[in-house]
């Protein structure tokens, strides 16, 4: 006999109880329904990965947090995130898909960095991108924000807001502004949310930012109604090419959503944001659940000139949108905002209860007879006191319990409980399909 | 700029093109939807666990296929299968687990196999199982291959065979017969479908067994019906208590997989089998398709007296029953067999083509509307020649395209258009929605 190794999860993993997997299932489940509702069509790329894909963009951050496999002779890690593996599918298949290429991916995703609270080291992102070929037209930017409008208010989890910009706005206006290090300042500026206006003024005098300067980049950037940030950012004198194509982009991408029946106060033009990761090169989109700001985005991405340039020379340009499912989940049940079960959503419809062995196979022609009018039952085929076997119904969270004695088998009856009210009646069997429908 | 990295995955891994993906994925969900009408709960485990956990019923095979995780402090590695899992699953989260707990588990497993035809590194298993705390009836042997049965049915994949034995009877029977090494016997017995009958005699001289004995085990497994192989296992003299339990067992498991109402020839009672793995105890069961038994059984399991037994001192009998999703998946494609699709399946209802960008509005109006009533609508927002467009229209498998030109927009009419009978007519948009549905 082996000794007891003790049952336990690595840390930083997480695994839910059937009661709450059935409510994260759920979830997935409604945002896949929203994906295929707009003809994203299904991928699912490997777990495992070839290092030099994964890596491809240049280490840094990644590098850090990468899954490696033990293996001599190949190098191989976990996938990290769905668009790398994205942007190989689409480069590797390119001649055997039709662009523009919609496609979602819900799939888990491996950090192996240090845990935090709220950070997991295996998690699920959800994520739809579009992929053209050579072209991409902008009304896509306004359609995926749409469908996760679409599917945030079927989850039912109250107000939130998109928050929209056009990295094209803040590189044209520092190019503008002659700013050297335009890439440290969109980063220092990104951050503003998080460290606030007098840190990222500190921040700008460290790399050299004169005051006039960081007083012209707060100007531009300061919160206003949607109207009156687009009239703002076009009465700026600002002659520079990318920053007026940006401001252009902006204010269609902002035009199609309303068009998209995006309501207004879902929407917030923020030029702040920038969206840390480096590919995105125009629209950048932010999501937050209004009241639970503090709990960062649960819905970014943006647009890209050009997907997969680490793997082949077609210009793939895309634009997407991930939603960090876990994550989401989690800030849902902590915010008590899971609304999207019905509040008498059963797992199991009903139990069907035989008192005896003897009563065994008529439980048996009942539970088929139910099943093949397409309800989910369970039977309890333990023998055991009656008491333990209401106990178990219980339990189960099942809609009723259906107890069969010698009586009722013989008299092609069942006795019928509804588990939430008590009442329990004699039902014929020929009559109990309508009356649990 | 980066250089060009070769857009690949590993040997031994695949993925699928979205159409493939969308055929896999409608399998998984009949599976899944089968396995929810009998009330198996889903859980999923990390893909990742500590390699004490994974390890724990010793090494062997399993140690050599284990995909290790590089890492100085902890021993971690991929899951190889679902039930090791569960089995920490259920003993970590006993108190808070209602028994019988009936789970089912669909996701990718590992093995760090070399690669051959047929075999993947990362694969999908579908598993049922029902832990019983202390006891378990025997009815749930019978309830499990039945869910089974209800799936392959409505999967419509053409008949197939539950071959089913109790090792009781074999691990009695090398007792009757003094047979020393009742492991290495039941291991070469097992391969007779693989090595053939002649093999197994030989490689059974080799271990010492005479050929008196040999005689004895073969008259034993001789096939028969299902009537006739019970009455010969009655008739044996055989004057050994397990023996007589394993006959008892399995007549009972017979008896119940009729009332289920599982056909006779559905049904083979087949005393050869023994399923390779060692912590089966009593049923075991094998599914082959008819025609196609050389591609191996494509749903395997059994029942273990004791699941748990390394993480928990708590006795947790199970019966479980696993499918080689993927491997099932490619053997109904060789074998032609994906019948369960229906022939006019169409991911995508309509996709709607503007003519022009002044459509692109009316267009976006008429999308939200037939998504609103619960249709999969996709709008080419591109720019191009009509041709295009309709090519388009043409490779993503839509049932109608629905062109917009200014006329129509003009009219709140669309042209609406058979993509199989190619027929195009035009219909107010009022009228859409009940042509289309």
């Amino acid at each position: 006999m082996s000794e007891i190794v003790n049952p336990s999860i690595l840390s930083g993993f997480m695994e839910l109880l059937p009661e709450e997997q059935v409510q994260f299932n759920r979830l997935k489940e409604i945002v896949e329904e929203g994906f295929v509702e707009f003809g994203y069509l299904p991928i699912e790329t490997p777990a495992i990965e070839k290092l030099e894909i994964l890596l491809s963009k240049g280490g840094g951050e990644t590098q850090k947090q990468i899954y490696k496999i033990e293996d001599k002779s190949i190098n191989q890690a976990l996938k990290y995130d769905l668009t790398v593996p994205l942007a190989r599918y689409v480069a590797q298949y390119q001649y055997d898909l039709t662009f523009p290429f919609k496609r979602y991916q819900i799939d888990r995703v491996y950090r192996g960095e240090r845990n935090q609270r709220g950070r997991y080291r295996e998690f699920y992102q959800a994520d739809i991108d579009i992929i053209g070929r050579e072209n991409l037209s902008l009304i896509n930017d306004a359609e995926i924000p749409y469908t996760m409008y679409k599917i945030f208010k079927k989850l039912n989890i109250g107000k939130f807001t998109f928050h929209v910009n056009n990295r094209k706005i803040l590189n044209g206006y520092f190019e503008y502004l002659a700013i050297e290090d335009k890439d440290e300042t969109m980063r220092i500026l990104d951050k503003i949310e998080k460290i606030g206006y007098k840190n990222v003024r500190e921040e700008f005098t460290e790399i050299g930012i004169d005051e006039d300067t960081q007083n012209k980049i707060f100007d531009l950037i300061k919160f206003d109604t949607n109207e009156d940030v687009l009239k703002r950012l076009k009465s700026l004198d600002v002659d520079n090419k990318t920053y007026i194509e940006g401001v252009k982009e902006l204010e269609l991408v902002y035009k199609y959503m309303k068009e998209f029946q995006i309501e207004e106060e879902y929407i917030n033009l923020d030029i702040s944001i920038a969206r840390g990761l480096d590919y995105y090169t125009s629209t950048v989109i932010e999501t937050f659940l209004d009241g639970h700001e503090d709990l960062g985005s649960v819905c970014s991405g943006g647009r890209y000139d050009n997907l997969a340039s680490n793997f082949t020379k077609t210009k793939l340009p895309g634009i997407g949108l991930s939603i960090g499912l876990t994550r989401l989940f989690f800030t849902l049940k902590e915010a008590n905002l899971i609304n999207y079960m019905d509040d008498d959503f059963h797992y199991i419809k009903a139990l069907i209860i035989p008192m005896n062995e003897e009563q065994m196979e008529y439980a048996i022609k009942v539970g088929n007879m139910l099943r093949n009018e397409g309800e989910n039952i369970q039977i309890y085929y333990e023998s055991g006191k009656m008491k333990k076997k209401f106990s178990y119904a219980d339990k189960i969270n099942c809609e009723y319990s259906i107890i069969i004695g010698s009586d009722e088998a013989k008299e092609e009856k069942v006795s019928l409980k509804n588990m939430k009210t008590g009442l329990q009646e004699t039902v014929q069997l020929n009559e109990l399909i309508n009356m649990i429908k």
